[in-house]
Protein backbone atom coordinates (compact mmCIF):
# COMPACT_ATOMS: atom_id res chain seq x y z
CA UNK A 1 0.00 0.00 0.00
CA UNK A 2 1.18 3.32 -0.90
CA UNK A 3 0.86 6.57 1.23
CA UNK A 4 1.42 10.08 1.08
CA UNK A 5 2.72 12.34 3.83
CA UNK A 6 2.53 16.22 3.85
CA UNK A 7 4.83 17.52 7.23
CA UNK A 8 3.71 21.50 7.23
CA UNK A 9 4.88 24.33 9.90
CA UNK A 10 2.22 25.06 12.23
CA UNK A 11 0.56 28.09 11.89
CA UNK A 12 2.73 31.32 13.70
CA UNK A 13 5.79 29.65 13.13
CA UNK A 14 8.33 31.43 10.88
CA UNK A 15 9.90 30.08 8.02
CA UNK A 16 12.58 31.95 6.53
CA UNK A 17 12.78 29.09 3.46
CA UNK A 18 9.19 30.45 2.35
CA UNK A 19 10.28 33.84 2.59
CA UNK A 20 13.36 33.32 0.47
CA UNK A 21 11.47 31.96 -2.08
CA UNK A 22 8.83 34.63 -1.89
CA UNK A 23 11.40 36.93 -2.46
CA UNK A 24 13.02 35.41 -5.33
CA UNK A 25 9.84 34.77 -7.05
CA UNK A 26 9.47 39.09 -6.65
CA UNK A 27 13.06 39.17 -8.48
CA UNK A 28 11.60 36.78 -11.20
CA UNK A 29 9.03 38.83 -11.93
CA UNK A 30 6.30 36.63 -10.21
CA UNK A 31 4.88 39.54 -8.09
CA UNK A 32 1.28 37.89 -7.36
CA UNK A 33 2.43 35.25 -5.97
CA UNK A 34 2.83 35.73 -2.09
CA UNK A 35 2.47 34.17 1.20
CA UNK A 36 5.21 30.72 0.27
CA UNK A 37 5.33 28.23 3.06
CA UNK A 38 7.78 25.36 2.40
CA UNK A 39 6.35 22.17 3.68
CA UNK A 40 8.20 18.10 3.62
CA UNK A 41 6.32 15.74 1.51
CA UNK A 42 7.35 12.02 1.19
CA UNK A 43 5.94 8.98 -0.52
CA UNK A 44 6.46 5.56 1.47
CA UNK A 45 5.00 2.30 0.66
CA UNK A 46 4.03 -0.16 3.40
CA UNK A 47 3.42 -4.11 3.68
CA UNK A 48 0.77 -3.53 5.98
CA UNK A 49 -2.72 -4.00 3.84
CA UNK A 50 -5.45 -2.93 6.61
CA UNK A 51 -5.91 0.59 5.88
CA UNK A 52 -6.75 1.21 9.54
CA UNK A 53 -3.36 -0.45 10.34
CA UNK A 54 -1.50 1.23 8.29
CA UNK A 55 -2.58 4.27 8.89
CA UNK A 56 -2.06 3.85 12.42
CA UNK A 57 1.49 2.64 11.83
CA UNK A 58 2.13 5.98 9.71
CA UNK A 59 0.70 8.03 12.75
CA UNK A 60 3.09 6.74 14.74
CA UNK A 61 6.31 7.21 12.41
CA UNK A 62 5.02 10.66 12.09
CA UNK A 63 5.49 11.22 15.51
CA UNK A 64 8.74 9.72 16.02
CA UNK A 65 10.02 10.60 12.53
CA UNK A 66 8.84 12.55 9.88
CA UNK A 67 7.05 15.64 12.14
CA UNK A 68 8.37 17.59 14.44
CA UNK A 69 4.96 18.29 16.30
CA UNK A 70 5.84 20.95 18.40
CA UNK A 71 6.20 22.79 15.15
CA UNK A 72 4.86 21.18 12.70
CA UNK A 73 1.52 19.43 11.54
CA UNK A 74 1.56 16.45 9.61
CA UNK A 75 -1.55 14.72 7.02
CA UNK A 76 -1.48 11.13 5.96
CA UNK A 77 -3.01 10.27 2.64
CA UNK A 78 -3.42 6.57 1.94
CA UNK A 79 -3.60 5.30 -1.59
CA UNK A 80 -6.59 2.87 -0.82
CA UNK B 1 -6.94 31.82 -4.58
CA UNK B 2 -4.43 29.26 -2.70
CA UNK B 3 -2.41 26.63 -4.36
CA UNK B 4 0.16 23.56 -3.42
CA UNK B 5 2.55 22.78 -4.99
CA UNK B 6 4.59 18.99 -4.94
CA UNK B 7 7.76 18.60 -6.17
CA UNK B 8 9.37 15.07 -6.41
CA UNK B 9 12.42 13.44 -7.60
CA UNK B 10 11.73 11.44 -11.44
CA UNK B 11 12.04 7.96 -11.21
CA UNK B 12 15.27 6.49 -11.33
CA UNK B 13 16.84 9.52 -9.89
CA UNK B 14 18.89 8.28 -6.63
CA UNK B 15 17.28 9.87 -3.08
CA UNK B 16 19.77 9.41 -0.09
CA UNK B 17 17.72 11.55 1.90
CA UNK B 18 14.78 8.73 1.44
CA UNK B 19 17.33 6.27 2.06
CA UNK B 20 18.37 7.44 5.12
CA UNK B 21 14.46 7.73 6.41
CA UNK B 22 13.95 4.13 5.32
CA UNK B 23 16.85 3.29 7.26
CA UNK B 24 16.33 5.19 10.27
CA UNK B 25 12.71 4.22 10.35
CA UNK B 26 14.08 0.29 10.16
CA UNK B 27 16.27 1.28 13.20
CA UNK B 28 13.00 2.58 14.69
CA UNK B 29 11.01 -0.62 14.11
CA UNK B 30 9.30 0.53 11.63
CA UNK B 31 10.34 -2.44 9.50
CA UNK B 32 6.86 -2.55 7.44
CA UNK B 33 7.18 1.04 5.92
CA UNK B 34 9.98 1.18 3.05
CA UNK B 35 10.07 2.83 -0.17
CA UNK B 36 10.94 6.16 0.99
CA UNK B 37 10.84 9.28 -1.28
CA UNK B 38 11.22 12.67 -0.41
CA UNK B 39 10.10 15.76 -2.29
CA UNK B 40 9.05 18.97 -1.63
CA UNK B 41 6.45 21.05 -0.70
CA UNK B 42 4.50 24.47 -1.10
CA UNK B 43 1.95 26.44 0.00
CA UNK B 44 1.47 29.33 -1.87
CA UNK B 45 -1.19 32.47 -2.50
CA UNK B 46 -2.14 34.31 -5.62
CA UNK B 47 -3.48 37.63 -6.61
CA UNK B 48 -4.81 36.28 -9.75
CA UNK B 49 -8.62 35.23 -9.43
CA UNK B 50 -8.98 33.32 -12.55
CA UNK B 51 -7.87 29.25 -12.05
CA UNK B 52 -6.40 29.05 -15.80
CA UNK B 53 -4.07 32.29 -15.25
CA UNK B 54 -2.89 31.62 -12.17
CA UNK B 55 -1.93 27.55 -12.97
CA UNK B 56 -0.23 29.10 -15.95
CA UNK B 57 1.52 31.12 -13.86
CA UNK B 58 2.27 28.45 -11.49
CA UNK B 59 3.79 26.12 -14.33
CA UNK B 60 6.38 28.83 -15.29
CA UNK B 61 7.31 29.41 -11.48
CA UNK B 62 7.34 26.10 -11.14
CA UNK B 63 9.91 25.83 -14.29
CA UNK B 64 12.03 28.56 -13.61
CA UNK B 65 12.58 28.07 -9.90
CA UNK B 66 10.25 25.55 -7.50
CA UNK B 67 11.37 22.64 -9.22
CA UNK B 68 14.69 21.56 -11.43
CA UNK B 69 12.74 20.01 -14.73
CA UNK B 70 15.79 18.01 -15.41
CA UNK B 71 15.67 15.30 -12.40
CA UNK B 72 12.08 16.60 -11.10
CA UNK B 73 8.51 16.40 -11.60
CA UNK B 74 6.22 18.85 -10.06
CA UNK B 75 2.19 18.90 -9.59
CA UNK B 76 0.12 21.81 -8.89
CA UNK B 77 -3.22 21.61 -7.28
CA UNK B 78 -5.09 24.46 -6.97
CA UNK B 79 -7.88 25.71 -4.42
CA UNK B 80 -11.08 26.69 -6.91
Amino acid sequence: MKARIIVTLKNGVLDPQGKAIEHALGQLGFGGIGDVRQGKYFEVTLSEQDPAKARAQLEDACKKLFANTVIENYAIELDV
